[in-house]
């Protein structure tokens, strides 16, 4: 029988889910004390939800589930979609709309979510990417001021660097920007979907490949080249300079989208003051989500190809949930990318009491309790084969020192350290 | 919309998210001092492996997953079967033998398996059971002898007392034990498994219960009598009667059985000389599983209806999958049923920083993580309504105290308690 995981998925081995373990801990804790409070939803979903239009691509990838008490041989004409009630959620960000909109009475008000758990995606499997992966998200509900960003940037940041990753670079943006942007080159706005879809792909085909695909989707040459201007007009400006150089550079951008950038840039110059952190206006950022809706922004560093988190706000979200809308903002980090560069918790002082076969288990475990009441690690191994080889194999397992228990009568066991430790 | 969770599945809120990940890490703690290594295997599994036999009933409450790729509309004389390629685990165990087969080069041996998280069942929803659930294993691979039955018993009864419930009474008996009481009243090995489910419902449905589903069975009122003398004569055995007894009420039982029985006896008669939690034989213990093939346990507390934890050995099941056997034995938490009588941690120092709306965000923020930097949790909350009316709302959410930002120049800020704290 193929004792391989379902097509791309994959077994966590114990080494493994150390690591996971540690940081998901140390990502939690930071969370906490900023009041952050974990709350879980089911892994199904009726599929009617998932498949709102909020996923974009991802609703192509759900994983459906049948019905209960179909008839084996379906009749002529049935349709699949019949078929289905339910699907696994393809990310945490539509179950969270559900579950605001379902116990919102009994939440804080703003609430501040924690998440953390599987997702499913039905990818066309590929290095590094697998069809059930974990995403840690927080959010705050709400929340209309940019109290929200600012919050969600400095807990974010926090909780990288206490996992191990801090010198990180926050990159912000804003879709309304994005959009000014496009309007000022006049663009209609119904290309703007496909202009920011295009301009998310520069760090991958750069400006040429972003010419060349605005030009395949019939943007004239002196458009792009007058956003091109623009943008390269707006990168690298000097923090104190930068809501001017916007105001100017884009007379048709809002006052308030003005001062939101100028409140979350003032908190962002405060925590690089005392944190290990950079940030800069990215007038290139887009975040593929359609539904953000005012400030996007994710965080790069060093050690990682790509961001390591991404977020932004999504006030219109909960609303086609709700029916009324409810300021949304949330910031999500790259769970799977970090557990990869990130080490685990320092190895715990494990001892192996290696017994002979004949002595009883009430003894065996005996001795194991006796030395388990340091509160380390103890484990029974039965002896067997060459002594030299088990204690390389006891090694190999992790097992630091152990004891041999010969006989019953052994009350003072002599620990011996393994190897060359 | 309908916002209520999928039907049989249910939200976790905060309140109860906290009470579980506490009891989890206490579990945990204790289930890694005895070396059991968490592992995670993926939620779907191909279906042809979860539809192998192993899981008896549960097999019946798969939910199934559809091919990708699949047209919209079926062809006539389409079977259901032919569609479904995925489903969701309905317990850990399954895959857990999986696991073992396809990792086993690079695991201990024994190996000490931990695993938590959900399985799903398509049961009819009724009170208090859902389609999702949280199990929570250990199990030992490799181990011939009844140190594992031990250790297993050994380190669920201190994860319970860890969790908060000590003074439970563990409940042992052997799979072989029962056939050998089958064959000794001579029902033919073709009825033993109607006899042991039936066995199975004792505490239900009481012995009149019993005798009437087995005489619809078709067994003779004759042997029904002389099954429960035995079981009768079995119950209440003091404990260095206990293995005399039973072979002298069963000479049919193998020498191999009484051994295991005196040497996990002499364990659990260890163990509670020195722990709060007693102990017994049970000849009507049964364990719903088919796969079990030796000793069988259960840990009952007086705090709960039935049984918290429950486990046994199954030294063939892996053998399904790698064909070649591989001695092993497992004890299951019943998580979800102890986290409904256990409570939280210790509520955390919450504070709120009650600001006025015209407060800048950097600000608000720096007066949260002055109040932070103690390791308290601190979140801003923005001022509105009655200021009484809000510091109410503020108790209810789970604040202990507030500091109150009206302007920006507060440098020195005032805590205050809330409430009847």
């Amino acid at each position: 029988m193929d004792l391989t995981p379902a097509r791309g998925t994959r077994d966590l081995l114990p080494a493994t889910v150390a690591v996971r373990d540690h940081v998901l801990a140390t990502i939690t804790e930071v969370y906490r004390r900023y009041g952050y409070q974990r709350i879980e939803t089911p892994a199904l979903e009726n599929i009617e939800r998932l498949q709102g239009g909020q996923g974009g691509e991802n609703e192509k990838l759900i994983f459906r589930v049948l019905r209960r008490g179909l008839d084996e041989r379906l009749a002529a004409g049935t349709e699949l979609s019949g078929l289905v009630d339910l699907g696994l959620r393809y990310d945490l960000t539509v179950p969270l709309s559900r579950f605001y909109g379902n116990n919102r009475a009994s939440l804080a008000d703003p609430f501040r979510s924690f998440q953390v758990g599987p997702v499913w995606r039905a990818e066309r499997p590929q290095k590094g990417r697998y069809r059930q992966f974990y995403q840690c998200d927080i959010d705050m509900l709400g929340e209309p001021s940019v109290l929200a960003e600012a919050e969600l940037i400095e807990a974010t940041t926090e909780a990288l660097a206490a996992a191990g990753l801090s010198g990180g670079t926050v990159r912000l943006s804003d879709r309304r920007f994005l959009s000014a942007l496009a309007a000022r080159v006049e663009l209609p706005p119904s290309s703007w979907d496909g202009l920011f879809i295009t301009l998310d792909k520069l760090d991958k085909i750069g400006w040429d490949g972003v010419r060349a695909e605005l030009a395949g989707r019939g943007f004239e040459a002196e458009r792009i080249g007058r956003l091109a201007d623009t943008i390269a007009e707006l990168q690298g400006v000097e923090e104190g300079k930068l809501v001017d150089r916007l105001g100017s550079a884009l007379p048709n951008l809002g006052d308030d989208v003005l001062a939101d950038l100028e409140a979350t840039v003032a908190a962002l110059r405060d925590l690089a003051a005392q944190r290990d952190l950079s940030w800069a206006f990215d007038p290139t950022l887009v975040r593929g989500m359609g539904y953000y809706t005012g400030q996007i922004f994710e965080i790069t560093h060093p050690a990682a190809a790509g961001s390591v988190a991404g977020g932004g706000r999504y006030d219109k979200l909960i609303g086609r949930f709700l029916g009324t809308d409810v300021p949304a903002c949330g910031f999500s980090i790259g769970f799977e990318r970090i557990v990869d560069l990130l080490g685990g918790p320092a190895a715990r002082e494990a001892v192996a009491v290696l017994y002979e076969p004949e002595v009883p288990p009430a003894a065996v475990l005996a001795a194991a309790r006796r030395l388990r009441a340091g509160g380390r690690t103890v484990s029974p191994i039965r002896r067997r084969g060459k002594f030299g080889a088990q204690l390389g194999r006891l090694e190999e397992w992790g097992f630091g020192s152990f004891v041999y228990l010969r006989d019953e009568s052994a009350d003072a066991l002599e620990e011996r350290r393994l190897g060359g430790r």
